[in-house]
């Protein structure tokens, strides 16, 4: 029996990447580099080259049900953690870490975000085995810390111990920081003190059901009356009632900030989290002229530093642009600075009220 | 019995409108201005209320046929002259004169584009009851001259000769100049001697006809021997072996620039060609950061001085644009800046190049 497991967090909206991540389609759905595989099958796969995929679980939104069997084949139905509501990501991982639990108390596991790139998928998979051989035999939370190569200001921050190594390349942690302004990043940067949280983590079971039971013992109480209950006809209906009892809450708020038993693995393996048209811009292919298009009949004139992403056979004239993003879609065109990627969100807020969840 | 006829010429496809304008649904069959009414509408409108629409015809291509009956209600099929083949306004205006002449051979005429914007109507009939009275009794050639607002080089010029008056507003014509160059029509306007070609004439019928025979006789002979053919069952065929022999030739080469009884009547109705994207936004109400926008969702942010153009129940989103047009269609995207109008011949050509014609 193999103990190592992985459960892939698929229920975001990708709302910085709209209009082309919508909530009936979000951005793990899409092939938004234009390889052929969304990027939920990318991580899929990544995972299935070395983890049995028997043991990869899909956690998103009831929703998304039938998209995620569509795109993962030969993923079984029982493979997928279908939560009725949204409510961040302390649940999510509380809900299956008690479902892996109830099944195989002996497991590890690794917790992973299904829209991210990672470009070195040898070096990831060696930084993963790393991790789960060393929650085998401790009973830390690991979280994966991304080397920084610039001074970002959309991530969270890790500030490690380089002095405390725990273990071949896992260090203590001394503190998080999320989103800090650009004076304080560039601090960060210099110091080589910190890494970005790519949001992956691992660790045992018990460590983390654990950890729920000492940082947010009311959700902890929530799954932990369902024991006999996940991974039978009942874990639906359990789950329904259960989610709706939940606070809205996330897995590095509710535990990572506040164990002390947080580890860290400094890595880097080609990674983005993909989180805005600009981090795709920067990650796509470019022509000569730095335009990344996605579509098959795209005509630039005099154009350059453009993201072009639209559907393969609209034929797009775009002439005399330089640092734009031009998003099309059937029902929705998109045209702004690839600079402007933080207003997205005042715009999907201002659609909103406009003409309510259609274009959403 | 009345004599007065008009013949709109409705067999353009206003391809520097593209991908607004398109072979299968040209300029003059849009909505352009989002009146609620197309400009072949307007235009037949205009002459509807002060000529019998008995007496007013459209002649377009064959394709065109069923679109001008969807369009013009109540129009009678009778009306509708078709050309099996694009050959340039002389051809067409040969038929439409020698047809008019086998049924009345007092008639008048006006022979106007289909695709121009009028903005005062009640000007624009004084001027043309003006010129049709005038040819009733003078078998001059008249065109309407545009008293010019700048030096436009993508217009036709008329030089007249203001001290040469045949009769109270219609002046003799010493020279016709095509799309000068800019320092060219600078000289010009400041003269004070040229007027825009509009293209809308007015003739009594045997004017024509013998202008024809005197000018461009190969042409005149090929129709006048129709003259008991017209206006009965046989002149679809007889129209497709003439237009099969004639030559590309415009109205403007083969008679206005050489007949020596041209005469002008200089006018100001509020015209414009709408020739351009650049003439349509200029001519279109605007908003306060002079966004000229076509569509019911369009959200403009930091936006200023652009045409907007796109389909009524598309979401658009423009941010950080000046100076752009973005016309949007279900299979085509054109985003430039309004200064490249010129550019889009280029670009239709381009295209015709790589994908063939199912985009033009």
């Amino acid at each position: 029996m193999n103990h190592h497991y992985v459960g892939i967090m698929a229920g975001g909206i990708g709302s910085r990447f709209w209009p082309a991540s919508r909530s009936h389609f979000p951005k793990q759905f899409l092939d938004i580099l234009g390889t052929g595989k969304s990027l939920l099958q990318m991580t899929y796969d990544r995972f299935a080259s070395f983890i049995p995929k028997e043991n990869i679980f899909i956690i998103s939104s009831k929703q998304y049900e039938n998209l995620i069997l569509e795109q993962l084949d030969g993923l079984s139905k029982k493979n997928i953690l279908s939560e009725p509501m949204r409510r961040n990501t302390a649940p999510c991982v509380a809900y299956f870490a008690h479902k892996i639990h109830a099944a195989d108390p002996k497991a590890s596991m690794v917790i992973a975000p299904s829209d991210h790139l990672i470009l070195e998928e040898k070096v990831f998979e060696n930084e993963i085995t790393k991790a789960l051989n060393y929650v085998d035999q401790n009973d830390d939370l690991i979280t994966l810390g991304i080397k920084p190569t610039r001074p970002a200001t959309g991530y969270g921050y890790i500030q490690y111990l380089k002095n405390q190594e725990a273990s071949n390349g896992v260090f203590n942690v001394k503190t998080f920081t999320e989103k800090p302004p650009l004076e304080l990043a560039k601090t960060f940067i210099e110091s080589g003190d910190f890494l970005w949280n790519a949001g992956i983590f691992v660790w045992n079971v018990k460590s983390i059901v654990n950890a729920f039971s000492e940082h947010l013992n009311e959700v902890h109480e929530l799954f932990a009356k369902g024991e006999s209950i996940y991974n039978t006809e009942g874990e639906t209906e359990f789950i329904e009632k259960t989610y709706s009892l939940c606070p809205n809450i996330s897995i590095d708020y509710a535990i990572m900030e506040k164990a002390a038993n947080v580890r860290v693995i400094p890595a880097s393996f080609g990674w983005s989290d993909l989180g805005t048209w600009k981090s795709l811009y920067k990650n796509s292919n470019r022509d000569y002229m730095d335009n990344a298009v996605n579509g098959n009949k795209v005509m630039t004139y005099d154009t350059s530093n453009c993201l072009i992403n639209v559907p393969k056979d609209k034929l797009v004239i775009v002439m005399n642009m330089d640092g734009y993003c031009v998003v099309d879609r059937e029902d929705v065109l998109l045209i702004c600075k690839t600079d402007d990627e933080q207003r997205i969100k005042e715009v999907t807020a201002d659609v909103r009220q406009k003409y309510g969840d259609d274009f959403i």
